[in-house]
């Protein structure tokens, strides 16, 4: 475990598709939405700290109105180390943020950028991808993402086509980033996964901190400007009055675009630990533990007769009986039930206005 | 309103088809099924205090263990009129033994017998139906059971087959009882239905008193006998202890088998006041108030998408969408949530052990 890695952690997400248990105030990363007893939030952190970094060197990016819920769930991370963003502007200013301060600290980072909400299967492979990529970056210039091998032609995805004749010097498991491909139609999706090289872009990065900076600094001089003139109030009693001043002056713009279509030196590191954006009820379905009849139930005592292809959470309930229902959502949280047919489940966030 | 009338309310029942709502706990009558505030014994002890009987009046049978439930639903009812069973022995050791109860306190009680848990469409016409069953009774040594008019050929209920042809000499509404008839096959009730002088069974009766105390004796000398040794207990503070020591010694046997199948002076007055035993979620579903698709919902803030001829029951919900549902029971009752077809609903106390 190397002193020098640091893990930034992207937990400003604010999805409503798993309403009514993700909420504006309560959003999925905080959420125990697999049953473990732990948030995505704490497993997320779980797989980096002790293993990839020392607890001091996670940092947290979040909104200021998580920050009770952040203190709440990681209360071993430093206060320093969480970083409260006062509006919403993707990912370029946020990792911008991120990155200046972790530079004002060790300006031999070496660091991993992972949002907060998404879900491992083989955390050892995870470990071993993530600690592959990093000796990587700590030796060269470049900003390497994880792609994930495509199980199905996912219309949900991003993908990223690799250039498999022209692996890295260093790493024969790291190869050059032809392009990033938008979610595509299913067509599309079907042709990039009958081709071998066009992986899944999980949103995980590894970079040198001096390497992100060089790209801000040549791709986004505006956001490098700005945070660079935030640098000396850092760690310092005006660094919130600060960035409040400065954030919401940000073009609001994904770390896609500002960087990763721009900059040269791109690579992807292809990875097979079981990787799921949790973007859906239908992807945790997939991915909860089923019994005989495709059912995944979380919560205490749930009883299924009948019933074939739903997914039932309720752990606030003391018993739950579910009679005759095929392919249903079926979800009790804090006094609020949703029953819906997984198949309407992109209508959800019409329903809870 | 006269002083000598009496009311006899039944309120030991233990049903579990309206689980989760009801349990062994809380049975179907102390429940606020209908969604009116009150539960159906509140709204039956409604439907006769003031209007029928003085409220000091009414009585209620019950089982010890819902003592502390009836008082709390009903403060005003006088604690000496609330008679406990300390076993179920159906109906008949309950009315002879408040029977007894009433002879003591008023021996020319005029009194009506009926169901905690049934439920009322027109009160008014009910309140003038009682009337002229009471009148009659007050001046004839005559049981009136009310019948009512089949909407339906119904296998759930009892029939009363009446003598059109020879009404009483004092009340030209009220028949001569032919004979009862056991829940019939569907032909047989379609039959029953065809034939203008078959009436739903409503278990509702009117007597005065000394004719239900002579027919226990003729009928039913033992219950008699049991209860006349009673007598010099009731209202004492030893009543209890007493009635705990003989109430499990009686005969298990419904009033109808014990006195009506066998009595000579049984009369029926035929009603149309809009009634229903509340026997299942179907029932239910078929009084409450009904959406434009068939949906009846019971609770605060229901919605409903895309679905038909549904029961949702959730007063305890802040919040219920329901998507997709065609003919389904939706009830949360205290952090158990239930979730069946209508059309299985007979399966429902299977679910919950």
């Amino acid at each position: 475990m190397d002193k020098n890695n640091h893990v930034v952690v992207m937990a400003g997400g604010i999805g409503s598709r798993f309403w009514p248990m993700s909420s504006a105030e309560m959003p999925k990363q905080f959420l125990d939405l697999l049953g473990t007893g732990r948030s995505l939030l704490q497993m997320t952190v779980g797989r980096f700290a002790g293993k990839i970094c020392p607890i001091e060197n996670i940092w947290i990016v979040t909104s200021e109105k998580f920050l009770d819920i952040v203190q709440q769930q990681l209360p071993e991370v430093p206060r320093r180390n969480i970083l409260l963003e006062p509006c919403r502007r993707n990912t370029a200013p946020c990792i911008a943020y991120v990155s200046w301060s972790i530079k004002s600290i060790n300006p031999d980072a070496n660091v991993v950028v992972a949002a907060s909400d998404h879900y491992i299967a083989n955390e050892e492979n995870f470990c071993e991808s993530i600690k592959s990529c990093l000796q990587f970056t700590a030796e060269t210039d470049s900003i390497v993402t994880l792609g994930i091998k495509p199980d199905y032609p996912s219309t949900g995805y991003g993908y990223i086509e690799a250039d498999l004749s022209y692996p890295s010097a260093t790493n024969p498991n790291i190869y050059r980033v032809d392009s990033f491909k938008e979610k595509p139609e299913l067509e599309v999706a079907k042709q990039y996964i009958k081709e071998n090289n066009f992986f899944w872009n999980s949103g995980i990065f590894i970079w040198n901190i001096n390497t992100i900076i060089n790209a801000f600094k040549v791709y986004q001089p505006d956001l490098a400007n700005t945070f660079k003139k935030l640098s000396p109030y850092l760690g310092t009693s005006q660094e919130q009055e600060k960035v409040n001043e400065i954030f919401p002056q940000c073009e609001n713009i994904s770390v896609d675009y500002a960087i990763m279509e721009k900059a040269d030196e791109i690579y992807v590191y292809p990875a097979s630990f079981g990787w799921s954006d949790l973007g859906s009820y239908s992807s945790l379905l997939s991915l909860l533990p089923h019994d005989m009849r495709g059912n995944a139930c979380v919560g205490g005592d749930v009883r299924l007769f009948d019933s074939d292809n739903c997914i039932v959470h309720a752990t606030g309930e003391k018993k739950v009986v579910v009679q005759g229902l095929d392919g249903y959502i079926v979800v009790e949280h804090d006094g609020v039930l949703l029953i819906c047919k997984l198949e309407e489940e992109q209508r959800i966030k019409l329903f809870h206005d």
